[in-house]
């Protein structure tokens, strides 16, 4: 049951970046993402208008934090040097981090961006301001293949997703309140993922639990990001779920179409088309296979079955520290990667071991929505389905 | 009991940034970022790796969507034009905003950014690949007074916070678990929010409940972004909360310090100390006022009373469509609108009757956490506290 990230990860992973330093005439690595921050250093925190920049020369790993997070940077083990302004803007988040730059120095960067993202209304000078700076996206990059211990811990999240969809199954039922079933159900799961794990369970979330598992109901299934209605459940209701829990920052996706008392014959064969559009993309998904390929076979099974203009979105994503991360399985994928768009090699439009896909190719009709999600690794030799409720539809009508 | 903004708003909107473009030489203004889209034409999306791009002419409002988006996006009555492709990357999303303005007929245009942001992997070629753009930042800038019909929903907001509040206060006892705690409190107000509003409730959440209330508690206090312990709440701990409900896309933000049974005395005059500095940051608001001042004033009164090495953060932001949105209380808010990181006035730096303020000067030590939060409204004569939760020592022990 590994719940944390082994600390070799981390070494390897800044061996990485310091390797791919080397082959450039940058004198370090910078990044402002957080979740760029977060996978190099092990260093986690909400992204907000106060900037945080991780640098990585040859020899020292060095944080620029607001003062409000100095004690938790100060105790990252991968970090040699944690510098602190008080806030934003009085205290010159780009401008510390310059200065932190040239005192280590640096004269020119490898950057995920030349300054820190916009987000909460942050405003101020570009790093370029005061030093040279090339752009890269190696951690986006290097994030595609997970190793072993991380898929250990998107493996966890699916057990305690499970737990969590077991409850919304259990608390549906005609009269129940879609909002009160999903908040039961994610507080009961947290509380067991909770005390099941005790000292092991690696604190993550602020003012919430770890587990998340919710629906959309009724009409409202119509739309792939369709809210949670204020309407109580009714016999007839399509129902689709989402649950996920947080271990260490990684999650997975498990997501099922279930109805409320017996479906329509209609409702029954839309099921049945989805999910074995859904079976056929698992069994397709392998080393070496194309994405597109996968997103042409669901395509193609679609159309056979005269349902293509039912279709709103390409086959799935990577997920991992990210909800979504790519690559996708989208028809475009290989173009995407000859093209302009990036600097990837071909190769990279092939799944690989250690990609960790979403799987939920959806119908949708003018009054429901059809979608299951189930997140599944590509190994050496073939793939492991982590999600593992049941896809059947007898197992997912409630009566 | 306001609970939707009305939709002469959005014509008010969309016509102040239509009497911005008339001043420049650009022929659209364009947006990527999905609260600015929102704000402008009551498009809410989740945004994602798909690009939503939304485009303003003197005549036309145009909105570009991912297929999945597009039963949404035409229903929103302040777009004359929906355009969509299928998915990411093979729909091609900004090739395909570039080809909806040369159909308009624009050449130039002044955009919030030159292309989609880089979030959940979207790689891209950028907008001036296709066209000449400028960048603008109207709509943030806009968005720092709220209209009264703003400040209604943040009222509204407040409530609901409010109540899951008091819920939270309830449940807190030796033995509890303050992850079950949170999460039972949002699931209570949540369901007392979505059957007093009915009809009136919009749907803004997916797979949870409107109401948001929970904390975090014993040392991860001493961190102003701790996370919820696994350590059941025990007599001695201090809580710090936060409760919010989600009103047609607004928030409001409510915290407070409690106490698990009777407070030490070096417990109990920190807190004084805290709420005094916070009551004197409240009492210095109003229309005219520095930004820079209110936080000077707090630093004052703190150093005074010998505790300014427990300050972590500046004393507070705008809250609104975002967590934290510009103006900030801040020390160095003057010196940012006059220096060169934007295009701001020297007047901006001073408070203006719209703006609404969250006041949470902070104190911390090695042992505990101590801040309130309150969302105080600036009027023309003064301010209006949109929370309402009592702030004294009594009111927040829990015995």
């Amino acid at each position: 049951m590994p719940t944390e990230l082994p600390s070799s990860e981390f070494d390897a992973r800044l061996a990485a970046v310091r390797d791919r330093l080397a082959a450039t005439d940058a004198d370090a690595g910078v990044w402002f993402g957080a979740t760029a921050i977060e996978y190099l250093a092990g260093f986690a925190h909400v992204q907000t208008e106060r900037p945080v920049v991780l640098a990585v020369t040859s020899g020292t790993v060095a944080l620029v934090v607001p003062r409000l997070e100095r004690e938790r940077a100060a105790a990252v083990p991968h970090v040699d040097r944690v510098e602190t302004y008080f806030d934003y803007p009085d205290g010159r988040p780009v401008e510390t981090a310059a200065g932190v730059l040239a005192d280590l120095g640096v004269g020119s960067v490898a950057a995920d961006a030349d300054g820190a993202p916009g987000v909460m209304g942050y405003q101020g000078p570009s790093l370029s301001a005061f030093l040279d700076v090339d752009t890269q996206s190696w951690v986006d990059r290097m994030r595609w293949a997970k190793s072993d211990a991380e898929i250990a811990l998107i493996r966890e999240s699916a057990t305690w997703a499970n737990l969590g969809h077991r409850r919304l199954a259990e608390h549906t039922e005609p009269g129940a309140h879609p909002a009160t079933v999903s908040q039961r159900a994610s507080m009961e799961a947290s509380q067991a993922m909770l005390d099941a794990l005790g000292d092991r369970y690696v604190e993550r979330v602020r003012g919430d639990g770890p587990v998340a598992a919710g629906y959309i109901s009724g009409e409202e299934t119509r739309l792939p990001h369709g809210h949670t209605p204020n309407e109580r459940l009714e016999r007839g209701d399509v129902v689709v779920t989402g649950a996920t829990a947080n271990v260490d920052g990684y999650r997975s996706e498990l997501e099922r179409t279930m109805f409320v008392g017996e479906p329509t014959d209609e409702q029954a064969h839309l099921f049945e088309v989805m999910l074995e559009a859904q079976t056929l993309a698992i069994e397709a998904l392998g080393p070496g296979v194309a994405l597109d390929y996968v997103d042409d076979a669901v395509d193609d099974y679609l159309a056979e079955q005269g349902v293509a203009d039912l279709a709103r979105h390409h086959v799935g994503h990577n997920i991992g520290l990210g909800a979504h991360e790519p690559p996708y399985i989208d028809a475009g994928w290989s173009d995407h990667c000859d093209g302009d768009h990036t600097d990837l090699a071909p190769d990279d439009a092939t799944m690989e071991p250690g990609h960790v896909y979403t799987v939920e190719p959806g119908l949708y009709t003018d009054d429901a929505g059809y979608r299951h999600s189930d997140t599944v690794a590509v190994t050496d030799d073939g793939t492991e389905r982590l999600t593992h409720y049941p896809r059947d539809l007898e197992s997912n009508v409630v009566r």
